[in-house]
């Protein structure tokens, strides 16, 4: 069924104020879990929202903080999440960092014990939005096996960047696993089988079938170099956060575990080179305008298609699952209507 | 034929001192590049010195120049390479960097105009050495064609990444391509083709034949992530050097322009957590203790077989192209012994 973005914010937002979530908290989460929805990133949107009820009745999850943040250094701000949502407490911090960095030139928020982040997009997002160049890592439960080896050891460990420019700034956004695990539950949940060499089974053989994949390990994408990658993001975030690896992460995907992940931001302000700005967007439109492999097929910078789609969602609605949208309804104390409030 | 470390270090010293540069620069930039090759990676060792001597001589380099560095905000140092050697003006820099590091907690070396870097590698041991996180990232000619495109607009945009820990540090250095330019230029030397889906052609076909790639396209490394992560890459430096993009980059593989590349180093300390440098190395030797894929191969980490290598070459010295060695003793007013002062 097809929803409305105002419909989605207003369920999501209800239902987080309706256990316990201040009006804030609650739009700033939803946001993000409808965010993703519109770039078409279901993996990180509503489906997540009835997993964060349930963390909140449990009490692994608290609502109402935003986290303790403490200067390490002049330049770094390190935050105790205290079971809070991801978003709340990542976004208190990097607000507050943002107003020292044209002072500092660059600066570091890291934040440990804090919930789910959602899409790495939206923060970087925002870091651009204020002028700056921004950088997020976050980790998560182990899922990802190395290069050569078969068990599950790192998490899937993405990393966003986006560089302002003179028009959109670049939003990358990637997992270092070749796949998400919610596409191999995907496959599960419909009986496919996987293409050779997404993942291995608990016994680190490779399989077929997703079912078995769920209870083993993805591989890393780009063989040993993006293994090198999510390692080296897996110890980065560790390092600096000073939060659990990847063995001993729990709480982004169960209902019962306090989340003891690690978030890491990073914002830095550009060179102020005379006409800077306005010599990255053409060559980023250079790039697009470059001959692509296949006719009709233009070259994509990262970014492109998520904004593309989200503003196609901003005016059309997205798909979400029916069951999904009975489920969040029932949770809440009253109904809303999918195209509440869409434009006529 | 075989060389020792010492020989091939005398060697590459006396020669960059014939030409003008000051003793410390040239026991830099001859460490860098042998190190290079002890890592087994030639294509960043000494074939590359005849160019530098080369570029001295015409003058689009300055061997005593540490380039003029300036406060760009509290926790930047802008820094102007003015043409000197790529070691030295970056290890200048992170130095100087480093000192503020402790009251600081993180900081950035943004570097325009200075000569080819070498292997990354060589900048975040260092800093690693120094008991900090370290990210070094540099830009180059366009070599590298976007996903889904044909031509040439990235450079291979490496980054590397060094994570201290109770005991060797993690120390990840890769390019954003699929392979290195000199991988391609060895099969165009020997006549092999070369596999599908490494190049294109300066027409943007696929192509199979080396010499053709040469004046091509390289593609990136794991597909659209390892496309994005190169063009984020491009776009970081830029952004934060004020450097050339790819398509203006010149310098790093001729003899007759100055070098107008960008160079980033970042320097954070880590968290003071409580056993966290025990705690990073107990996962690295969990991850390399993982069952391997293939029985007797084990699981690696970044930074293992680049240090056992450099182990063996120290103690056995290594091999270079004859020829190479001739062309470099030829530039020099004396011979260096392959095997002065090898261990007995």
């Amino acid at each position: 069924m097809r929803i409305t973005e105002t419909a989605g914010l207003a369920l999501a937002t209800r239902l987080l104020e309706e256990h316990g979530a201040p009006r804030d908290h609650a739009v700033l989460q939803a946001r993000v879990l409808v965010t993703a929805e519109m770039k078409g990133h279901p993996s990180h949107g509503l489906q997540r929202l009835p997993r964060l009820i349930e963390r909140i009745k449990r009490g692994v999850m608290d609502p109402e903080t935003k986290g303790t943040q403490r200067w390490r250094a002049d330049a770094i701000l390190d935050v105790e999440g205290s079971s809070g949502f991801g978003p709340v407490v990542a976004m208190a911090a990097i607000e507050r960092l943002a107003s020292h960095i044209p002072d500092l030139g660059i600066g570091l928020v890291a934040v440990r014990n804090a919930n789910h982040l959602g899409m790495l997009a939206h923060y970087v997002e925002a870091i651009a939005g204020l002028g700056f160049v921004g950088i997020a890592l976050s980790s998560s439960e182990a899922l990802v096996h190395p290069y050569g080896g078969t068990r599950a050891m790192l998490g899937t460990n993405p990393v966003a960047i986006a560089v302002p420019t003179a028009g959109e700034p670049l939003v990358l956004d990637l997992a270092t696993s070749l796949v998400p695990m919610g596409r191999i539950h995907q496959h599960a949940a419909s009986g496919r089988p996987i293409p050779e060499g997404w993942a291995r089974d608990a016994d680190g053989h490779p399989t077929a079938d997703a079912a078995r994949a769920k209870a083993g390990a993805i591989a890393p994408f780009g063989d040993a170099k993006g293994y090198g990658l999510g390692i080296a993001m897996e110890l980065l975030v560790a390092a600096l956060a000073g939060s659990a690896l990847a063995p001993d992460v729990r709480g982004t995907l169960d209902s019962r575990s306090p989340c003891n992940k690690g978030d890491v931001f990073i914002l830095i302000e550009p060179s102020l080179a005379p006409g800077l700005p306005a010599r990255l967007l053409a060559y980023l439109d250079a790039v697009r305008a470059s001959p692509p492999a296949e006719a009709g097929e233009p070259v994509l910078v990262p970014g492109d298609r998520a904004r593309k789609r989200k503003a196609a969602a901003s005016r059309d609605g997205f798909d979400i699952d029916q069951r999904l949208w009975e489920e969040l309804n029932a949770l809440s104390r009253s109904r809303v209507l999918a195209f509440e409030g869409q434009r006529s």
